[in-house]
């Protein structure tokens, strides 16, 4: 705990407390409004408007046509799903520093995984390079959750859209799409569809002070998805299962919110991240700061900081004692004692790797936060540093 | 509404309110404890074991080993891992009044779907003829949710053992299981795997006063499942993405409190049906009972009434203006312009089956509301009579 024995949260990249307005706007479809949306009566005709309400307002506020979401229990059922609609021979292209569900899904088809440099950043020539006349799908996250990376989506619209036309022009039948999930990017950066250059687009209600449990798949017209699960027909035949009202009317409050506030968040956090990383790096001359340094090029709420020599998941444990609570790595995977394949990717030595720390600021996040847990962590590091006889 | 412009729900079959005590258990996991349970510090770790122990509980009320869950968005996600599993060239039965979400995956493989009698009930031994060498799944429900059946799990399960016996001697290698979505039934009927002798069950917490968007397979050892969705890991690599914190805890306590009052709300909807069943049978001598007459033999609190001649899904919406909110045909299906699939299946006439009613009583149902609900619906019947010039 800090001085005055609060916890200094610094793991929004992790999972978002509920904001408290999308909270209110919930509260009745948990109680009285508990309808099932299919039923025939006028008490759920009037759940099913306004889940298509919601609808309306999620697809206004990413450019996008309503009628092409499709809502998932998350992030990682829309990335699944955003790969159910390729042939059984699709190629498929992605980078080295995809989330694990998408790096999953990859595997199952043919595929060319194209490297990342030093700070994350995807080279759109090598995507152009890596692409066949096989590749249906391209799939690139807007914004790494990890080191903070910003891909450059409209330079990859570019590739695909002109082998898009070498195909029309060359007779050939078969689509390519661009995919990226924009999960980790939302409350950071404009995710408008048209102006990405896009053609599926996964986003999730958790990572922008929604709710856990929802997310979207956003396909542009003409694109065909196969459904990962059957039944009832929900979701145009695509996702059946009684939908999840709380949590589409929750997504879509918490995504007004988010655009409302992103361009003074994104200022605030960015001054917040410097304001933490300052006094680090001036204590600790051999940190490492992964992802890019412009800050146009990366979430600016991230600090991906590596100290060489020190064990980060024993870091981890003695500044959460302290009420400090940052993660190592992804914490998405249910397995992370290995080295983090986006810290591998981007070519990070093993015992810099063993010692980073993510540090993802947040709405809650405040100055005074930041200079305590910035103090907390001096210390900390400082004392592990002293205990291992090495000298920072 | 009623007397007192209360409205009176029957359609907790469609949808159960959460119960205010589930609520509470949930509460602290949607605000303080949103941690990520994948993250290292003790905050999330003791999330982590709170999952763990609910299901602990959840495994301990079905007589299964906590291993063998695995947690999903709900019964239709959890109906469609169970067939997941199969071969390609794999062989199931089921039968005609299944759910839409297993219709769905029934029709992806060979298939035979044997017949029900009047009352909606199968015979154990055109489950013993439809079974070939290629069958690996057998797939019924425990009770069905339009009709109220309960089917005789247990033969079911003879007949499975004795394909296996018949395949172990023959040297064959196939596997032959037994799966069944008890989701409709878990208030009302003991769910014990072991009792009744399936390999595989579906459950949903929707359906037990429990939160939404939860709910689980559960595959006894031996059986190896493909995940639907890949991605982190979670579930043991069968379900990946975060864990629905909040709605798995919510589910241990819904199941527990449903287990605790089973019993005595079985004897006490009982009682109501027959409250609610006796008026309107004798003021419309011609209405039509669907499903088995001896209540142990369906479930206790569904009332499936046909007023021949009358457009049921009129007669709910102008219930619904008195009031009264009822179901007319499967109100999981998004659309039910058709006549429902397990009406035709027990073979109800048509003109039956379009003036069929689903009235589902409920924990929070009582004697006067039952009694202001048969009086509504007598009324509003008898109009409805009364303007088409019939007399019933």
């Amino acid at each position: 705990m800090d001085a005055v024995g609060r916890t200094i949260y610094l793991d929004y990249g992790a999972a978002t407390p509920l904001d408290a307005r999308v909270r209110t706007a919930m509260e009745p479809y948990g109680s009285e409004l508990f309808f099932n949306p299919s039923a025939a009566y006028d008490e759920a005709r009037r759940v099913r408007a306004d889940i298509e309400r919601a609808r309306q307002t999620i697809a206004h506020l990413m450019g996008a046509r309503a009628d092409n979401l499709v809502f998932t229990a998350g992030a990682t059922e829309a990335n699944n799903l955003a790969f159910a609609a390729l042939s059984d021979d699709a190629h498929v292209v992605s980078d080295a520093i995809e989330h694990e569900s998408i790096l999953a899904c990859v595997e199952r088809h043919a595929h060319a995984i194209v490297d990342v440099a030093g700070d994350g950043r995807i080279d759109p020539a090598d995507v152009a390079e890596a692409v066949t006349p096989a590749t249906e799908l391209v799939s690139v996250g807007l914004a790494n959750g990890e080191i903070g990376t910003v891909q450059p989506l409209r330079a990859l619209a570019r590739v695909v859209a002109q082998e898009r036309a070498r195909r029309l022009s060359a007779g050939e039948g078969r689509p390519i799409w661009l995919h990226t999930d924009a999960s980790q990017a939302a409350t950071a950066l404009s995710i408008n569809v048209s102006s990405l250059g896009v053609d599926l687009m996964t986003l999730s209600a958790a990572k922008m002070y929604g709710p856990k449990q929802v997310g979207l798949l956003w396909a542009d017209d003409g694109i065909v998805l196969a459904p990962l699960i059957a039944g009832g027909g929900q979701e145009r035949g695509l996702r059946s299962g009684t939908e999840n009202v709380a949590g589409i009317i929750g997504f879509a409050h918490a995504f007004e919110l988010a655009s409302q506030l992103r361009a003074s968040e994104m200022r605030r956090l960015e001054e917040l991240r410097l304001r933490l990383v300052r006094p680090l790096t001036s204590a600790f001359p051999n940190a490492v700061i992964a992802g890019p340094r412009n800050v146009r090029l990366r979430l600016p709420g991230l600090l991906h900081l590596s100290f060489p020599g020190v064990e980060a998941r024993r870091l981890v444990l003695l500044l959460g004692n302290e009420g400090v609570l940052v993660a190592t790595g992804s914490a998405c995977a249910a397995s992370k004692m290995r080295i983090s394949h986006v810290l591998s990717a981007i070519g990070m030595d093993e015992q810099t790797a063993a010692g980073s720390l993510r540090m993802t600021l947040g709405r809650p996040t405040t100055a005074d936060e930041v200079d305590a847990a910035a103090g907390t962590i001096i210390r900390v590091v400082a004392a592990e540093y002293g205990r291992l006889g090495i000298r920072p």
